[in-house]
């Protein structure tokens, strides 16, 4: 940030009084301009054992395999959000059910929120962002192909939980979003 | 926001080509400027069964009472910002467990994550932004005199899950942060 989005001046980086980080602080309004992290919401879309995965037709990661995820929205909730998602990048319509995991990721200033869903039938397609949309059992994810950290944490614990019978949230931090199987 | 603050120049508020929502678009270098909900990240403090709550100096809800809670910062995590604002707040130091809450507020554009946390000494006082930092056992709440229904309903949950010896993580939406005791 170099401008005051408010007034159009120049902007300082500097602690302001009764703080104690740095802020964009606006040299002609004063007004603080605080950055934040941001939610990536999603969810697993799972029909009949087996769960929905989208081909990224985007970078980062272009032409890897992802549940679908993206920035929530303002004015809408984490279940709105992964349900919007996996309309768009999936063009599949789910019931979101439980939390899941939650992820920090300190070093690019987001959080994960991925719930348990339920695919409503078997109709789906590759939105803009996808190159392909497909169902995989347990023994078909391509673990080798996956895009980020994030997925592959979430699709472990999603598979010992349910092999388990005893499905929970699972709250992790993660400091590069690359799968170490990659 | 009415000027670009990559370059000054006045922003637009319009979808941009292949979004489905309006955006804060320069009129000049083309930047967008997304938009999205800020975490609010706090704890419950417990010390031999007696919850430790704040009584705001601030506003909103100026002199109710609330648990140590803020947004979260970039290049944090959710268990740092709630150990972060509960030094700040109540000038405690905790041990952060097992996430507790998630509360959406949509019509603030927020996202509540609440842990619950072991106090790790009798030592707090009021911060910068509390009046007051106290010890409550459970029939001590001061349940009509607290700030928010996230406050509320987080620590609903808690004395319902400890009295059943169950806790669980809770996920819930609420559209209006005032206590409905209140």
């Amino acid at each position: 940030m170099k401008f005051c989005p408010s007034c159009g001046a120049p902007v300082a980086y500097t602690v302001p009084a009764g703080d104690t980080l740095p802020r964009h602080v606006c040299t002609a309004c004063n007004r603080i301009h605080y950055q934040n992290p941001r939610i990536v919401v999603g969810c697993i879309p799972e029909l009949e054992g087996r769960i929905l995965l989208c081909r990224r037709a985007i970078e980062p990661r272009y032409g890897l395999w992802t549940l679908p995820a993206g920035f929530l929205e303002n004015g809408e909730t984490l279940e709105q959000g992964a349900a919007r998602e996996t309309l768009e990048e999936a063009r599949a319509e789910v019931e979101i059910e439980d939390l899941f995991t939650v992820y920090n990721l300190p070093h690019v200033n987001q959080v994960y929120v991925m719930f348990r869903a339920r695919l409503l039938a078997p109709e789906f397609s590759a939105g803009a962002e996808s190159l392909d949309v497909r169902l995989f059992s347990e023994s078909q994810v391509p673990w080798q192909e996956l895009a980020f950290a994030t997925i592959r944490g979430t699709l472990m614990h999603y598979f010992d939980d349910r092999n388990a019978n005893a499905f929970r949230v699972h709250v992790g931090t993660i400091t590069h979003n690359v799968p170490t199987a990659a």
